[in-house]
């Protein structure tokens, strides 16, 4: 029997963190056949190369594409995807694929999503179901209805994924394979790390408390992110402890928030925060791990945050309505309620850890679903 | 108060006959101002070179934009989605609509909504929440996913799309546009209307009984075209009926039909079957009405059928699972199904007309909320 | 040592006559590795699917990219060949050429110089530093100075590159490897090479005196294509012989010619005429050399045509000012003018062979000189 | 009588101070309309939001167009070329110019070129037959051969095009509109200059002696950039300045500069340097010529630098061959050989003025040109 070719789109760092172990499992599985393209803002040194990340996990991709239109507006968000789309078409035309396995709600997401489907190609999709804000959140569903396959990461979104009118045989409730990497990994932070990842500012003690920052733009407040970034800073200068901070994802209003933090750092010269592009998967894990405090509006803190039971401080619309556990403190676009919320966590401390989203098997579910799933390619709302 | 720009993508001549009373009503409106983009098929000669029908009937596009990728199969349409994307991005950006109105299924349908939705313009689409086969049937509900208006054509639509977790608030069921036109239309039928489109082959007497004919291919079958319409052109022969045949759409496996179409006719050199391109939407009306049976697979043989109670056989998959009134009869793609079909509507004639899709009065409806609904750019999935 | 890998693009019927000798050597050659990517209108049904002829040569593709957008005017043709740079940029940097070879003066050349150059890959170009009309005069010219390698196919050709500033040392006159197949040739006919190849209309009888017809639109005089083609159908009906005739290549005005064609077989029924999409490069040699003469503006008559002493009417300014042989009469676009220099034509019979384009080793002189040749990424104009 | 439309594409801040000159006086001429597409970096905030200075100098633009695809290699900078292509196409067969105008010698020029070249929109262009290094010396030749009007900036630059084969009587020496500006302006230094700008870095003192400094990467020399650029500092420090240092364009290689630039910052914390993205034509031109010396290899030291006479020192290949004024020294990439050549030029001080590049009044001649000229479509090799 000829193997199933498995096609996995990588086009981020938060994509990476959440397919690589189903793409190890994928790799090692005798009857599927892995082909990796690595695209996007995955390529870019700007967030932190993470193709050569990939490449030193063991995995060779087998195209690899740049696709970003510069800007960060919404206008070059929405080119990006298009180009995504047209290029994505050559290279599955070349590929053939029997099946591509697409993560989240990106505008790779549903680029990827939109190719395969009118090619005939199945569509498998994690993280369906899930409500947030930003424009993820159409985007999400609408990359619902193009799969075939669907690997929700909480019962709740199976259980949504159902009510939209997706055939429950095609629903099957996995977890998410981020935390399979979090689930198998000693948690150990070694010392020298930050000096690994270069980083601009101050070298941080990380046998001290500190925090992690990461707080991308909100699609859909396009134009608010520097005032919101703004205000995190100063909540973090008040609280004063140090930070690793992470420059923000490539999406639409990313240059206001960089902007924002760049022109902070020239005024204030802060010497408490420290800025990086990227963390191996692991590190990051790591990192967030020995934290006071995650603190922005990464899905991150809620997901491996719940996991790992770490305090995190979420900050405005972007996750809103997203299931989390007892971890997260909500806050709004304002500095005094995010240090207060920062205060409390930090003197909170750690959670107790929560399976929410998933414990750790994910990528080896998701693996034999793959291998063995009968898909019908015309779907049919199931109603 | 500054008028809300509404901006209409035409790109085929299915949709233009689907839009073009929301057009003329926006066109009208004291508070609106009718943006109008025309591009796809809906410039190509190959398809009756809509955009004169356009001009013909007052309207001048701000904007034509070519971006078919010639090639009629899986990769091309997929590619052609990108490029739509790709160019109406930079379009919008130009125009800076307030309100983009996309119309049912088809791949510029979706590439609208995703280019607005990135560029945080509300989406409004009509013909959402309906059931269908072929890829159409996955875009229509991804669309649906990314609008912010909805104006489904039938009842049980409107339910579906609540269903799938729409907010109520936004769904209208105002009947499908393509009836306006209809319900106002002089159905007399002129004798030269077929010498007036050219056309190739015999020429018809629409004095006597004829049949309309008009086979898409369905994606989701890509490959089978050639065979199904084969399949079709064998009973239509055994009918014996002249036919006017119209050349089916852009859509993955176009070339496969339009193949068994030239093949056939090289051959047989039929001479009761005469080929033609485009009709202007009110003369399409006019000789579906005086049809004996409408036959294949168009939804306009459902929609426009059903409210002039055109006698119709439905041929395949395309329209699996649609809603219709009771002027359809179904065949499976063989020619003893389908001639069988065609024998019984012929002698039952013409039937009660249905407003299953509505009263004729969409446009205006459409238009009324266009110009007074107060929009969320962020969606949230209702439940 | 590595294989120095050479990417040749395929992107038409005729690129690939003119390409294949080459292709086949350097396939054999010991230090070269070819990489084939066929695109453009060579994967068109409509084209005559140059694909399954290049396929059952024995060269199997690296990759395949649909690129032409439909239209077939001046906007598409510029739009296709920025589709076609997008495309190639990723397929280069997936197949990483040490070299890339292109040919003559299409938009699909200079989409490969381009997207070759700007990514430091050495560019070597057949057919440079000829005359022609139309924009293909332009285009030739612009890859010569993006080119690092020339393989021009006369010795004038030869002498104009170097008065352009390119480097003498660069510059090497091969002849045309089109001639190279013709050269080696058995051309005697086979009677059933007209069945062979489908084509429409009446049987002809290729033991009887028979035209060749090839006339493709001049995209400088875009939108007189269909009187052009007028002249000429007229011409050929007036002479009374019968002819092969082949669709035009894709250029911008295309669909003017195409659809005098067609209108004329609607209307006049000619029972002379016969239609094809394409011939195996072998058959359509053999094709011209036992015709009476072939007409129109295709470069064949004037460089296969001179080698093999085929009387040729060249029409119109698509040809003006290129070198030829004795064997080229040149017309107007006139009916009359054409008919006359046919006449004369099939009067005379045979020329002498000419070498004027190369004495059939061009494929076996170009490959030697790709596997030895020390190239200068950075060009100089040299004065 | 119809205004001749002329469209000039802007796409990058030396675009735009090249062309600015001849933009004011089509705005002025009575049979003239301007047509103004601002694309690629000019749109962009990392270059200086150039468009912002394009509207407070009174243009407004018909369209605005995204087009740098992210990355800063080879191949992004190929598929910008190509993205450029699609998008002018559509944009130009919106607007339907009568001529596009483009300048010099970048991919957003030949992307004008070649887009408009298809069209039959005939193209007019700046600095045509000048030499230097880089893909820009391809590029500029290419673009001369898809050209219908040639304005050269010298008068060996006008006889370089003839000898390429262009009509002498479309070749017109008129000197660098970029000129004008300086020949017109009142060049006293305001004091609060830089701080307008913003920039990053020690606040300099420009009542001191300083230097200019512009390095862009060399395209052909890819890879070499960091190491290049990390010469030219430690030159800068070693002679001990103060300089102000512009951000490279946007050419393969940018990110390699920016990070060179970018790392000796964080380490050595350098407080005679200040970095700024990008300033007004008229203020860029005053900086320069109250410079001690302009450091680098753009080309504005070879131009404006030789109308001004300020010292300048021109690093590596990128100018190499291109005619200059006695105001510029050579060196190598090496700190020593840059560090002696702007000692010598330094103590040199102030050359007498040279009319090499044009008398600044490139802008009125060209405009007289453009509004009479009689330009033939198809182009032919004048041998």
């Amino acid at each position: 029997m000829q193997k199933r070719k498995v096609c996995v789109v990588v086009a981020s760092r938060a994509n990476y963190g959440r397919i690589k172990s189903v793409m190890y499992h994928v790799k090692q599985h005798p009857d599927l056949e892995l082909q990796l393209v690595v695209s996007a803002s995955a390529l870019l040194y700007r967030f932190g190369n993470v193709i050569e990340i990939i490449r030193r996990d063991g995995f060779e991709p087998n195209a690899t594409v740049y696709l970003v239109v510069e800007g960060e507006n919404p206008t070059t968000m929405a080119k990006s995807t298009g180009l995504a789309i047209v290029e994505l078409a050559t290279i599955f035309g070349n590929l053939q694929p029997d099946l591509v396995l697409t993560v989240a709600d990106r505008y790779e997401t549903i680029a990827t999503a939109i190719a395969a489907s009118y090619m005939n190609i199945p569509v498998a999709h994690t993280q369906g179901g899930e409500v947030t804000g930003s424009i993820d959140e159409s985007v999400r569903h609408a990359v619902t209805k193009l799969s075939h396959l669907h690997f929700p990461a909480t019962r709740q979104s199976a259980q949504n994924l159902i009510r939209m009118g997706e055939d429950p045989d095609t629903v099957f409730f996995t977890g998410c394979p981020s935390l399979d990497i979090v689930a198998a990994l000693d948690l150990t932070l070694s010392e020298d790390v930050l000096q690994r990842y270069g980083g601009t500012g101050n070298r941080l003690d990380i046998s001290k408390p500190y925090l992690v920052v990461l707080q991308h733009p909100v699609t859909t407040e396009y134009g608010q992110g520097f005032h919101q970034v703004n205000e995190t800073l100063k909540a973090i200068m008040s609280v004063g402890m140090q930070a690793i901070w992470l420059w923000p994802n490539v999406d639409a209003g990313s240059d206001d928030v960089s902007k924002g933090l760049r022109m902070f750092r020239e005024r204030h010269q802060p010497n408490n925060l420290m800025f990086y592009r990227n963390f191996a998967v692991e590190d990051y894990a790591r990192l967030i791990n020995s934290a006071a405090c995650i603190v922005g509006n990464s899905s991150s803190a809620i997901r491996e945050g719940a996991f790992l039971g770490v305090p995190a401080v979420n900050i405005g619309s972007r996750q809103q309505g997203r299931e989390h556990g007892p971890n997260v403190l909500h806050a709004d676009y304002e500095a005094s309620s995010i240090q207060t919320a920062i205060h409390k966590q930090v003197v909170h401390g750690k959670y107790q850890p929560s399976a929410l989203f998933g414990d750790g098997t994910a990528g080896k579910q998701i693996t034999e679903i793959l291998a063995s799933a009968d898909i019908q390619i015309q779907k049919r709302l199931a109603y």
